[in-house]
């Protein structure tokens, strides 16, 4: 039987569940070590792969021996190791040997036989890479991805972890955001802008209470299609007949028909007080145009860095789901698996419900998954009830929490 | 003894807990009620005092008879009743005689006798001029205001209802940002934004938890004290000394010594009816202003409507005191006082406790009270170890929520 030390790291923007992962990952191990299983000690590396080439290690098996911690853990916003943006030379290429070679020569000073990374597309490229060195090398190590993206835009998993409870965030601000803005009865417009550059998951989030029959924004627009001003104009003018007041929401990436980002509009021409020219993200600049058109008030809200750290509100689905799949990739790995990834799939039946499975990185990896047509209406300005339907199950759920001295409590790993 | 109906309306910006205090007018009235007193039914005006005069009225005594919706109104953010801006004419002008006798008409035809009015600086004035025409036209009426704003700014109180939820919302995710911001390495500044245009006591509340050795952002700017660029960009700098990633929260209203606004570019020009001009922009004016100086990453965050609307997030103490200052004003009316706001004294001794009293209107419209000397540092870039210990209390506690499909249940009033 393999024996030997386990190394987890994390990498990629932080989200509101990537220490429950970690966290899962921890009790996975700590049962390892725990019956006498294949992993003796389980490391901690500080920003990823980073400070794994720099020895910045703590160990956590050591550190996380208490369930209480674990529990701090998993309410504990952001990368708790901290995290990286390192992109690994491709280990077929020449030059890329002395990399590898280092990274290697570690795993063998320190008998390091698995390592585990969370993180979103770039860090399941960065497992591709290093199980491919693995076999090139003929180290035996089991190198396995638990994905994370508040996004939700990895190929081959029913959703992410780490998007349930954004979501959450943005369906329960938007609703507090609706009933803020019904207050009074002249003409306003408020337009939301949501973090997604590229897939809609996020903006699509602010709607899933009308699956329940709540409000929900009068307008929805995801970067999935083509974004037309005239056409938005002329839905405001539309549902202006309804009602007075209207709560668009947009994602940031919005792209007219040309390609064109909506919020490079430098239509205003404003300056600051600095001479800088204004570069309005896609919520002002649609401020902007939608005051010049209408001549009502008009105020757009960026929900900006909260939607991947408002760890005060988890979805207790998605905390669940993110310890278990991190307690999976640690079962896989100890009982051989490798070069893969932890992904959720839905059950089928009325009932959410979803296993656990282990798909080969080359599958996923520097791919991106959109939101589907048959969530997007016809007129590209709204979500399907199919959409709602579909996400509500992953907000369900309120994570209780630990506060102490009217905030939570968090782990900070020195 | 005086016996009639009463009306409660809510006006000015809604806030998290303005609708605790509704519910504790409705729960003061409803004693009265039931009790045979000189209440004999609670109505609700829509909009404020312009629903008043289109007599869009709903009977809240009838309404809220169940605890159970009287607990979901207590947690519903923004103005159940819906708000307004109106700024009512002064009564001791020529003109004004017609608006006010139409007022005093429905007063009179309803049999009102208790007019309770929830709101901020404005609607103390409101509840000011009501009074001041009672007793010009001889109607015995009992005006009581009944007094909420985040931006805590109202005189002869210790605090106002609405600031400990929405401080303990900015300290939370201030909290959640700090954390967020120390996962990369690199030099980076990131730009809290927070309301408060005169005042600066919701920004001061990010700092809170430094009171219990919590982190807190590393700068903190109040509009109490003129900016200075320089001064900023040194003791940036100084900051930069001791680690890489630097969290800075600066109020919406700084301004330069000379009087303009550091956002001042950003801004419409445009002003409310009371004269306040909208701001906007000072986290962006400051992140170029950054991002030109030292070249790094820079990001500023407009926390926005949330501050006033995330209900999800509620301080029990701020919810309590909220409703428990609600069932004084509909004491105090019913017990024969007018003309008078009902306040906050914060009792003396190590704990933390508070009386309710009964102030008179006219020694507290129309005037702010700002964040005092013994709060700001010496260089004007911080708050005081005392002012974060002294907004502690205010923060303590959390709520418990009904909770239905993933979001905190609402009370929408048709």
């Amino acid at each position: 039987m393999l024996k030997g030390n386990a190394i987890v790291g994390q990498s990629g923007g932080p989200t509101a569940a990537i220490n429950a992962t970690l966290s899962g990952v921890i009790r996975g191990c700590l049962s390892e070590i725990r019956e006498g299983g294949c992993i003796e000690k389980l490391y901690g590396m500080k920003n990823g792969i980073e400070g794994f080439l720099e020895k910045r290690w703590v160990c956590l098996s050591e550190m996380f021996a208490r369930e209480e911690d674990l529990r701090v853990l998993e309410q504990t916003p952001a990368a708790a190791l901290g995290s990286c943006r390192k992109k690994l030379p491709d280990p077929a290429l020449e030059g890329s040997k002395e990399f590898y070679e280092k990274v290697f020569g570690i795993f063998r000073e320190e008998n390091i036989r698995f390592f585990f990374y969370i993180g979103g597309n770039d860090s399941m490229d960065t497992v591709m890479k290093l199980s491919a060195y693995a076999k090139m090398c003929d180290y035996e190590i089991r190198v396995v991805g638990v994905p994370k993206t508040i996004d939700n835009d990895l190929v081959g998993t029913d959703h992410t972890p780490g998007f349930g409870s954004a979501a959450k965030y943005l369906a329960v601000t938007m609703q507090e955001i609706i009933r803020d803005c019904a207050v009074y009865t002249t003409r306003a417009v408020t337009v939301v802008e949501c973090m997604g550059r590229d897939a809609g998951w996020l903006t699509a989030s602010t709607a899933i209470p009308r699956a329940v029959g709540r409000p929900a924004p009068d307008l929805v627009y995801l970067p999935e299609r083509a974004f037309d001003m005239e056409a938005f104009f002329a839905a405001l003018e539309k549902k202006f007949e309804e009602k007075p007041n209207l709560v668009v929401a947009v994602s940031e990436g919005l792209e007219f028909a040309d390609g064109t980002c909506v919020g490079a509009g430098q239509q205003s021409g404003a300056v600051d007080v600095f001479g800088h020219k204004y570069l309005s993200g896609t919520g002002k600049a649609l401020e902007y145009a939608i005051k010049e058109r209408f001549g009502c008030k008009v105020r757009s809200v960026e929900l900006n860095l909260p939607q991947r750290c408002a760890a005060h509100i988890l979805s207790d689905t998605d905390i669940s789901e993110s310890i278990a799949i991190g307690q999976k990739a640690a079962k896989s790995a100890a009982e051989g698996m490798s070069g893969g990834v932890v992904m959720l799939r839905r059950t089928e039946g009325e009932e959410y419900g979803y296993e656990l499975c282990f798909e080969d990185v080359r599958n996923v990896a520097n791919q991106t998954r959109f939101v589907p047509d048959e969530f997007i209406n016809a007129e590209a300005n709204d979500v399907t009830d199919a959409c709602c339907a579909y996400l509500l199950p992953l907000i369900r759920g309120e994570r209780e929490l630990i506060w102490e001295d009217g905030v939570p409590k968090h782990v900070v790993i020195q």
